[in-house]
């Protein structure tokens, strides 16, 4: 029992260790060699007094070396993978990855499901009926050669020590703090294969980083391990004061991301998707700035090549072709429930957190891992910060399915926007492009 | 698993928690109702985050709720019990103790065991060959009201939710904090009857208070949590860089205890132990003042009056009588080692840790809770901070009985002694005395 108190302790007060102490405690969790509550206690330190760089890439290393790494060594370019941190409505990524596969971009990648106020990618294609997140290793790597993109969650295969720790974590208090979870998030990247990583860091009162300093030092966190692990990272900064488009909840997100790629839907969820493709594009290293990724990306929008790599990738899955074509089709709960202001003027600013509460209280979302989520629930959000509204005008729309659910979702929604008489700025949409992409 | 997420993440980001809060943990850590890995992960959270006043008091009711309350209704007066916090060599309740029993004083006190640097009374009297711990409630009762004081440990009838919580905090390396600690000793004592407690505060490199104002820090918190459980607080704060009196380990500390209560043994120890024993009187509602306290407490040393409660008591407890007459006969391991200066000049300071590591690294006191120690063995230090020392003079010598064991402690006790040629301040010996006593 006594085995790790001094480390426990050492961390408790505030010191940083040294790279073997990291890589030890690791894999001695994951030989469940480590006695659970002085794990938690460690964990727990570990969260409230930081992790210095090189702390948190001996974490991402133990965490790598715990399970197996892909290989792509046939592949004349570095495999990339694409991330969002948070952020509610964060679709683009349905839109990138298949821009920029058009042009040959390989991307293994390792998705996570919805939780709390995060939306999941894998959640998001699961909306299409038939469509497999449970891929074996050679059937993902045979997609990425294939189609150009697979999608998979994390395995036992993929950074299993992460897995433990992060199941630990969750049961016990200490998700917080970003450096553990960038360590996780780089290592069960590398693990899949990535040589590279395209970053969209959700800033704002719906997003991971709740202001730009905490972006900056979470985009300095993936600098400095994604060095160590020779993971090139790029990526942008967003304004998530809003939510991206009109769509938060996994069909209605797919039905808004295919809108974008037949050229209809928002112009915030454009902006960012091809600002993210034109990412992938550059890290890829397919062409040669940022601009010129831009416009391959737009390119690819508007002649339907990237609408026809998604269909090809999410059908090579097993997904539903058809879904595909008529989005509107897509699994839907049956309610509607809309949510009206009783006040004229301008709205000036929501609350992400009261919104993403809604959408789990509707069942959109998780709790825990390994609960189990609603594809077919959602909100659709009418307004956006500085919009002019009137007495009477809906400002969302709870797409429902279990009518118990509906109260506590209405109540969040409704507590989540705030109007003035006073006329309110409207915000910038990407606030930053970062890394080797700026 | 999930019941206690949302109180631990509460405590992770520095909130205070309300009292049924609290009360509701340490009900189901009692019960056992908390996994093992949240409760270490909550624990955590609190000593890094630290405890206010209320929360303090919270947990110090929770713990004494959870057991017995002894009670002594038929004393005139309220029994007070007495407490060191920390401090190597601390001996001076032994002498304090009987003093004030001989006045009156009913003195019904819950005793520690020596744990890392800090020495436990209850050790210290059991270097008294048949000195029993273990009394019943009954008999512990029973010897308050026949001999004035009776000793025993923290039993599993007495505040038992600390004692789960301090074995969870042991072994989880989260005994830092004097807020969790503080709340601990009270329950202890506010279940074993005590109205009143003086308490000796060691501060310095060989107390728990580093300094004066993590000793104020530590009085305020005995107060706080005092006023709320009904107990007066009284005592003083001492001096702890130097080791008080000569003596470290439990023969050796009984021995010069004894000493001083037949008019011999160093005036440090004497001092401390009158100071004490004034304060017991003055909590005891025995004398108007403490200036009157320590003349009564001087008087009953002179006389022997307060060597024969001594007696009377230990005897009581099935402790050897002839062992206290003849002090030199208490169990003594057999080898002796001098740790010799090799430099002349003037002692400038002592180490307290190294000097506690090497007591320490002999056996004389444990790492962990339920650790055995061997009472025979301890240093006698022959030099205080501020004495002119010569080349080849003895700093302190070692009393061992197991070999293998030696070197390291003479490692450690070397290191503990800085030597100077400036000639250094000889320091004050008790910095104040505080609560109703002052």
């Amino acid at each position: 029992m006594a085995e790790w108190i001094d480390l426990i302790i050492r961390k408790r007060e505030g010191e940083a260790l040294e790279p073997e102490e990291i890589s030890g405690f690791v894999e001695a969790v994951q030989r469940e060699e480590v006695p659970v509550e002085q794990a938690a206690a460690f964990l727990m330190a570990v969260v409230i007094r930081g992790l210095d760089e090189q702390e948190t890439t001996s974490f991402a290393r133990a965490f790598l070396s715990s399970g197996q790494t892909l290989r792509f060594n046939e592949f004349t370019y570095p495999p990339i993978d694409l991330g969002e941190t948070g952020g509610l409505g964060g679709k683009a990524a349905i839109i990138a990855l298949p821009t920029a596969a058009v042009y040959g971009v390989k991307l293994p990648v390792v998705a996570d499901r919805s939780l709390r106020h995060n939306g999941g990618l894998l959640d998001k294609f699961e909306a299409v009926p038939g469509f497999r997140t449970d891929l074996s290793l050679a059937e993902f790597q045979e997609s990425v050669r294939s189609t150009g993109i697979a999608v998979i969650g994390q395995t036992m295969d993929l950074a299993p020590a992460e897995i433990r720790v992060n199941q630990l974590r969750a049961n016990t208090g200490s998700l917080g703090g970003v450096s553990l979870t960038v360590a996780g998030l780089l290592a069960r990247k590398a693990a899949a294969g990535t040589r590279g990583l395209v970053v969209e860091i959700a800033c704002g009162s719906g997003g991971l980083a709740k202001n730009l300093a905490e972006a900056h030092s979470l985009a300095d966190d993936l600098f400095a391990v994604g060095e160590y692990l020779g993971i090139r990272i790029g990526g942008c900064i967003t304004e998530r004061d809003n939510p991206l488009g009109h769509a938060i909840g996994d069909s209605l997100e797919m039905q808004e991301a295919i809108a974008v790629l037949k050229g209809e839907g928002p112009a915030d969820v454009k902006e960012v998707a091809v600002n993210l493709a034109a990412s992938l594009l550059v890290i890829g290293q397919l062409v040669a700035d940022h601009a010129q990724g831009r416009n391959l990306a737009q390119e690819a929008i508007a002649d339907g090549r990237a609408l026809a790599k998604l269909k090809e990738f999410v059908t090579n899955q097993g997904g539903d072709g058809q879904a595909l074509d008529n989005p509107e089709q897509l699994p839907r709960g049956q309610g509607r429930r809309d949510v009206v202001t009783q006040r004229s003027g301008y709205l000036k600013a929501i609350d992400g957190a009261a919104l993403g509460d809604s959408w789990l209280a509707l069942g959109g979302s998780r709790i825990r891992r390994g609960d189990s989520t609603d594809h077919r629930v959602g909100l659709w959000v009418h307004k956006k910060i500085g919009d002019k509204v009137e007495r009477g005008d809906t400002l969302v729309t709870l797409h429902t399915s279990e009518k118990s659910k509906v109260d506590a979702a209405i109540e969040s929604a409704e507590e989540a926007f705030l109007i003035s008489p006073e006329p309110a700025d409207k915000r910038r949409l990407i606030l930053e492009n970062f890394g080797r992409v700026r």
